[in-house]
């Protein structure tokens, strides 16, 4: 029989799960946020080629380089936050392809393909953040996920060289329930899919 | 105290999950399919814009259509697979917000800015894919991403009128574990992540 998970699960990754506003005062450990990427990292990429890479944010030093980039809405929530991840994509993972995909030269199929490499960083960095996104959840540490901060800003900050470029960024914590806001609604399977 | 996942459910999900290129003959019945949607919906997107749009081929004539677009290592395992998801983005999710991000004027964020719309809409129908995907383990179905296609040709034949755009094509089904290739490499923590 095929395994699944259980109701409770479900709730945990997809159902009950929330972006969140507002923290309880419980921290989020290293040992987690390592755990948390040991089980992202094995989520699936276009040649294995792993193109995300987290800068976590927990020093009140490093929280005020960020905070003249946020929107601001978006300020006191990540202020609060336990600890904000900086998820990037890197330009040039194609450099590292002989080693995540060692069996064939997949580093000659992006050299020089400018438009093949910004699509796969960008698509598959984003898978990358959305399975960190439920890993978390999986190890119960609540996510704010946000787009609302000066991407130019935060590459200049953060990525000065250039070769890295933010893709969002996301608040983790033990999220305060009182400080959602009302839950929005989503399609119904038959407004957004069809079989044929 | 907070919930998390056992350890067999995180195998399921990241540990032991492996993209598959072989199938058993079990079917993934509809009713499967619609479950899966209704898990990876619940997922957070930007302004919960959801712009993610499937269609999910099914029957011998519409795998037919899908066929000759695809890269030719990538043909046998997906006109064996019960199912294949194509992943695509609406171009326009933004007409929808009024109706799921009812609070405020979120449409009026994006019209006549093209690139704001792109960027949305690839950033947040891949998460929404990425979420597809994991909901689809939870429930017990495996997946066999692919990028290995030609977007032009699928956006022509399934995508006629130029509204949605394809992402990625995903076979669904039960993998069958004879015919996985061996675990590519991923990073340590330390080589893609760094905690300031």
């Amino acid at each position: 029989m095929t395994e699944k998970l259980g109701a409770r699960e479900l709730d945990l990754l997809f159902r009950e799960a929330r972006t969140h506003n507002g923290w309880t005062g419980e921290d989020v450990a290293d040992a987690t946020i390592e755990a948390i990427f040991d089980l992202a990292k094995m989520g699936p990429t276009s040649a294995n080629c792993s193109p995300m890479r987290v800068v976590f944010i927990r020093s009140q030093e490093a929280k005020e380089r960020l905070k003249p980039h946020l929107m601001e809405g978006n300020v006191e929530k990540t202020m609060n936050a336990p600890v904000v991840a900086i998820f990037a994509n890197d330009t040039k993972f194609y450099e590292h392809l002989p080693k995540l995909f060692p069996h064939t030269d997949a580093k000659s199929w992006f050299e020089g393909n400018d438009a093949l490499i910004a699509e796969t960083a960008s698509r598959n960095g984003t898978l990358q953040a959305a399975y960190f996104m439920l890993a978390a959840r999986a190890l119960g540490v609540d996510c704010g996920p946000m787009s609302g901060f000066n991407q130019k800003g935060v590459n200049a900050e953060f990525f000065p060289d250039g070769r890295f470029k933010v893709n969002f960024i996301c608040n983790l914590g033990h999220g305060d329930p009182e400080q959602l806001f009302d839950r929005s609604p989503r399609f119904a399977f038959d407004e957004a899919c069809e079989i044929l």
